[in-house]
C-alpha cells in the first residue's frame, strides 16, 4: 500500500488521525506538492482521475480516493480500536454523527478557508468572497450546536470516541488559517478539542 | 420503524429509491410539509434536531437521520439485493464513488437549486445567486466527467447497479427544477438514466 498524502489539507489529515488512533505507522506515504500542481498531473490523475488527495493506492495497483471510503477500508483491515461502528446499527449512527460534523460544519469550514483566504488562490479555481461568507455563517451557527452537544456527553457521538470527532477536529484544525477556533462563547467546543489533543490523533502534526 | 420524508426533496427520494431496489413498501410514512415548517417545530426537532428529513424513527424510539446513514441501517436490515458492499473493501469503493457522485455532482446541483430557484425562497434561510452559479459550474463540469465513466460502464461504480447511481439520479432529477437534464452533449449520462428508469428505483415518483 501507498498513501499520497498533502500538508496542511483537511482531508488527508482525516486518514492520518484516523491512522494514529489506530496506532498503525508503518503505510509508505508520498506527499504531493499541491500548490505546484502535483495532483493535476497526468501521472496522478492515473491513480486519483478528480485529482484528489488523500489516494491509497493498494498492493494490486487500484486506488482508493475520498478520505470517509480510505477510513472504511483501512478499518477493515486494522478493525481495533473500531472507530466506524461494529454492526449496522452502530456504523449507521457513527455514519449519521460524521456526516453531521462533515456536511455542517468541517466542510463548511472548508469551503470558508478554500473561497476566503488569499493564499489558496492558487489551488482553488475560482475564489468568490460570497461563498466564503455563505459558509463561515453555517460553520460558525453549527459550532454553537455543537457545543451544547458536548456540554452533555464527551465526544461528539455520544460516550465514545470516533471517526466524527476526527472529522470535526481536522475540519476545525483548518480554520485557523482565518484565525478561526473555539474560544469562551463556545467552551465545551473548546473542552473537547484540548480532550482530543491528548489522544494519538491529537499528536498528528499539520 | 416509521420514516419521515418529504415531497420533491432529493435526499428523501434518495431512500425512497433504495427502499424500492430493496422491495420493501411496508414502513410506514408520515409527509413533512417543509414549506409550511413542519421540519422546524419543537415536535420534529426532538427526533430530527438539525430540523433534517429523511429520519427514521426506530422502534425503541431512538431518530437516525442523514439519508446515507439510514441507507446503512436499511441494508442491515434488509441485506438484499446489497447495494452498499458486501465487505469492508466493497464497501469502501462503493462509498468512494457514492461520495464522488453526492459531493460533486449531486450536491452541487442540489445547492444550485436551492439558491437559485425563487420557489425555495421560502424554505432557504439565505440564497445567494453566487452560490448558485458556483455549483451549477461545478455540477455541469461533473455531468460531463461522468458522462466519459459511463461511456465504459453500465452503472456508477462500474458492472454492478449500487447506492451510488440513487444518489446520483437523486440530485440529477432535482435539477429538473432548474429545467436541466443530460442531452445530446452527455449521451451516456442521459443513457444511464434510461436504464435506471427501468429499474425499480425508477418507479419512485417525486
Amino acid at each position: 500500500m501507498k498513501l499520497y498524502m498533502a500538508p496542511y489539507a483537511p482531508n488527508p489529515r482525516r486518514v492520518a488521525m484516523f491512522l494514529a488512533e489506530k496506532g498503525v505507522s508503518d503505510i509508505p506515504i508520498e506527499v504531493l506538492d499541491l500548490p505546484a500542481g502535483a495532483h493535476r498531473t497526468a501521472e496522478f490523475r492515473a491513480k486519483s482521475p478528480l485529482s484528489q488527495v488523500p489516494t491509497l493506492e493498494l498492493d494490486n495497483g487500484t486506488c482508493l480516493t475520498e478520505s470517509r471510503a480510505i477510513c472504511t477500508y483501512l478499518e477493515g483491515l486494522y478493525p481495533e480500536p473500531n472507530l466506524m461502528g461494529r454492526d449496522a446499527t452502530e456504523r449507521a449512527f457513527l455514519e449519521m454523527w460524521d456526516r453531521r460534523v462533515e456536511l455542517a460544519f468541517a466542510m463548511p469550514l472548508m469551503m470558508w478557508v478554500r473561497h476566503g483566504h488569499p493564499g489558496l488562490a492558487a489551488i482553488e479555481t475560482r475564489q468568490s468572497a460570497d461563498v466564503a461568507s455563505f459558509y463561515e455563517g453555517g460553520a460558525k451557527r453549527m459550532a454553537v450546536w455543537l457545543d451544547q452537544q458536548l456540554a452533555g456527553q464527551p465526544w461528539i457521538a455520544g460516550e465514545r470516541f470516533s471517526i466524527a470527532d476526527i472529522t470535526a477536529a481536522a475540519g476545525m484544525d483548518f480554520a485557523k488559517m482565518m484565525k478561526w477556533r473555539p474560544e469562551e462563547n463556545t467552551p465545551h467546543l473548546k473542552a473537547w478539542r484540548e480532550r482530543l489533543a491528548a489522544r494519538p490523533a491529537g499528536q498528528v502534526g499539520p
